[in-house]
């Protein structure tokens, strides 16, 4: 029979390694079976009533400091208990003889002592730290911000007022950097080399940085960003300027860009910002299906392990035809349904926003299939067009009526349609297409104002599925299309690298970029929580301070906003 | 100025190449600008308005055929008006004369003319197509069944029937087909070969097979399956049967697979089907993040050209360890999220259901993260597991309670878990995590019933991040747990490939073996409604008949349904 004994302690604030320290103290204790030491936030309270470790009739909640012990008899858990303050006790005065005699208790304090330091780690609990972060910005170092439960307005607005200053804040929930050769946080210990990486995951950048070094090649920065910057709010403020940083480097040969799904808009601005860097740069977009294999300059992985081989060993010929770009828009016209739904899914990532009858997210459905919107993609072959009328591979009245409704509209820059050839198809796809083709590209030429004297004629761009067997003879068909000037593809595969690379423009990017020299420069850090990355820091040769952090009032809330307040006061 | 005259011709079925040529014949009457005829449904009035030929003040519905006629004056308009009937006839005289003299008029009598015909090609209008079909089934024949509108029901009850008999439903709405070097509906011509192709998606196939063409491989057989095939409803009967006869063909040696993303429930037996034949298979299920590169036999693509390209040239080194595979649970411990999330990205096609606490898709949502539920992956990194609480790749104290709990679950046959080194993390976590795997080992051991004998232990899987010049001695670190018997990978892709095989079962699959023999005779068939598709089998040397289809009661849905109550009460 084992007894559980408790303590509650309210309101005081603890970090996590006081915490597991004394739980591994009570468990060294003699005749102790088990112990629990946690704040009792609901969800610890699950796991220790998990651990049969949750008495009934506690009474404690988040802010509180619960301490259980499981023991053999009361003698044994009662005196567990009571060395709790010793065992809290022992733990700081084993704290280790430090390179520093005195600890800064601030960050200014901790910039005074280590001056040419340009880092700030930043693992303090959530709620206090945006307004760490915050101080690290205004004495002008960049953040790394590992804490969670940082609010969305935090991280939007620490971000806002870092792109301004050409700072960086990789986090909050930012696991993992590796800067100059200095990993911070979680970070395996790797190989310089010519590849960079901008991770919006902690894990993803250890993977993929720890497998370049297996695969025997080496690291120059990996910079994280923080799992929520490219969602749309926060606009990948910090995977922009991580990506124009390591455009910028010279070391940086490749670049690799890890991320779970961004958002749309996030996403177009990020590839066209990828491509912008005229590096190669591989994409692994975690749990997204990818666009393409390649998209010049771009590749795209579908593992973690797969985006690191790639980054080493990639077949990166990078032969980019350079037109002027098209600024106008896309209208894809499709007879087959899947080839339509293959190009929508090839450039949903680089064209935005776009539309189709037959959307792959809800937010990209035409909601009248006759009218085009933006970049639109139709499949005419869809049940809407369908009743009592033949397929659109067999009848091309549909497709010629809406080719001529597409090219009348001057904000339409391309074309792109397919001609599925084989048998049950039409005989002469080609001939009925390619006088209407002509016909759109004298009438555009005659109406061209000088005021539509930026649109760039109208390109037309087909893909056409066929054999060298197929009765319709695929090659006359081909150069039907090509000598009527159209741009002409076998596979959607090909079409979609083509199209995704005529439309890019590199978006401007406002920005004040992030000091190189302050990246090349051997790596000095401030750190902020938790001891560990302090010491991991000092291990890998790095020069840093530890700041003795606590939070204002001793955690308790009310007392600091009082605080805040009175020093709010104080300096208006 | 232009003159729009038109005429509604009420409740009247004309099938769609006659609705096409009639419209054609207008247009090459003299004055005539434009034309529109279509069945007056409310998509088909908004083309015709679209194309300015919708007069404002016509009373059409959707069972009425509509005429419209835009000429240079209103004598040219009423001339062509005047026309239809005369066009319509032009039309039925222009018939080629046939190879048969005589046109059947009903299924059954064509069967007599052709008795040979074990292929049934089904193009009617949806709402009699499904009648044409049950026929056909019971007839002992297969369906091409190209018609749309087909209702679920309809298709669920079809190809319930056919599983039956060892018949093929292939639709509805299937576009394409090759059976024995014969294309069905829309196909494009193609050379034999030892590659069948297993299609929901017909210009998917039609790529796929066009392009493993031209790469100058061929295909045995082309099944097509129909769009719906492999919604949870319909449970992908038609593809089961059509992988099941591509297993057994001699003639195919490698498989591929295409479809929309299917349910995950049918994802998973349609993967376990594919493993099962034994050959390598190549699985594009479009717009959907590819599990793996590679899992045993199978390979996924992630596009059409990709899926021919690797049927064609695919890498099929198939050296499959034959362990006896586990029936039991997974549960995956991870403390990067990252690698969870990959993990379960890769093993959810495949493990089903699977549950997770960070899930991909809502229903795999665990709702109690304290307790695992069939195949789980658990992110103890999650903010649920993180507040007041050091990283789980600092502090194993709550993945070492875990596994226990896990181990303790007799339905439990694999734990799967990660161990991230590097700076930062643990300075010996398979220190800590060895001794307590041997301790579930020999407990296990202990407790094992004899009730329990189906239980094949517990497998122990980690997933080991880290690079040689780690802190914590890599290969210290696997040693350690090799010894423990840990089977040990060093990225998520191998150890999702391994877990993936460990927990695959053949399931046995009820279903009427399709007849190979029928496959590899000569293609004769027979034709309802278009007549293109007969045109097009005779024109590849197959031997066809076509049937002169006509709806009951020549459309009159009144009419129809009282035909078919006196049939039925005929019968009774």
């Amino acid at each position: 029979m084992t007894v559980v004994k408790w303590e509650v302690r309210a309101g005081t604030y603890y970090d996590s390694v006081v915490l597991m320290q004394l739980q591994r103290g009570l468990l060294g204790l003699p005749g102790v079976a088990d112990a629990g030491v946690a704040m009792a936030t609901p969800a610890n309270k699950d796991l220790l009533a998990a651990n049969h470790l949750l008495p009934e009739n506690v009474n404690a909640n988040s802010d509180d400091l619960l301490i259980v012990v499981k023991a053999e008899n009361d003698q044994s858990a009662n005196d567990a208990i009571g060395q709790v303050d010793e065992l809290l006790l022992r733990r700081k005065s084993s704290n280790s003889p430090n390179f520093f005699d005195f600890r800064p208790r601030s960050l200014s304090a901790a910039v005074k002592q280590l001056p040419e330091a340009n880092w700030v780690l930043v693992s303090v609990p959530g709620r206090y730290a945006a307004g760490v972060a915050r101080e690290a910005l205004d004495l002008g170092k960049h953040v790394f911000l590992y804490s969670d439960n940082v609010s969305l307005e935090d991280e939007i607005s620490l971000k806002k007022t870092a792109r301004e200053k050409g700072l960086l804040v990789m986090g909050p929930d930012c696991g993992t950097a590796i800067i100059n050769g200095i990993g911070l946080g979680f970070a395996n210990r790797v190989r310089r080399g010519s590849i960079g990486v901008v991770g919006a995951s902690g894990t993803g950048t250890q993977a993929v940085t720890a497998h370049i070094h297996n695969l025997g090649a080496g690291i120059s920065h990996a910079i994280g960003t923080g799992g929520r910057d490219l969602k749309s709010d926060v606009g990948a403020i910090t995977a922009h300027q991580a990506l124009d940083a390591l455009a910028r480097d010279d070391e940086t040969k490749v670049i690799v860009l890890i991320s779970k799904p961004p958002s749309p808009d996030v996403a177009t601005g990020l590839i066209a910002a990828a491509q912008g860097t005229g590096k190669p740069v591989v994409i692994y977009f975690i749990g997204y299906p990818p666009p393409a294999r390649k998209i010049g300059n771009l590749q795209f992985a579908i593992s973690l392990s797969e985006a690191a081989e790639l980054a080493v060993n990639g077949n990166w010929e990078l032969v980019i035809e350079r037109k002027l770009p098209i600024t106008n828009y896309l209208r894809g016209l499709f007879s087959g349904g899947t080839l339509a739904y293959e190009t929508l899914l090839g450039l949903q990532a680089s064209l935005s926003p776009i539309y189709s009858n037959a959307p792959i997210t809800t937010n990209q459905l035409l909601e009248d299939p006759l009218r085009s919107r933006a970049h639109t993609i139709i499949d005419l072959g869809d049940e809407f067009f369908m009743v009592g009328r033949l397929h659109p591979m067999i009848d091309n009245d549909l497709r010629i009526r809406r080719m001529k409704q597409e090219a009348a509209d001057s904000e339409v820059g391309m074309i792109l349609f397919d001609v599925v050839l084989g048998e049950g198809s039409h005989p002469d796809p080609a001939g009925e297409l390619v006088p209407v083709i002509r016909e759109i590209r004298e009438k555009r030429l005659e109406t061209r104002e000088p005021a539509l004297s930026r649109v760039e004629g109208l390109e037309f761009v087909a893909v056409v599925i066929g054999t060298d067997d197929d009765p319709q003879n695929l090659q006359a068909q081909i150069d039907q299309l090509r000598e009527a000037g159209v741009v002409v593809f076998r596979t959607a595969t090909e079409a979609v690298e083509y199209v995704s690379l005529r439309f890019v423009t590199s978006k401007q990017s406002y920005l004040t970029p992030v000091n190189l020299d302050q990246l090349k420069q051997p790596l000095a850090a401030i750190n902020v929580g938790l001891e560990s990355f302090y010491d991991s820091l000092l291990s890998q040769g790095a020069q840093a301070v530890h700041v003795e952090w606590k939070p204002p009032a001793s955690g308790n809330e009310k007392m600091a906003a009082l605080l805040a307040k009175m020093k709010s006061k104080k300096e208006n």
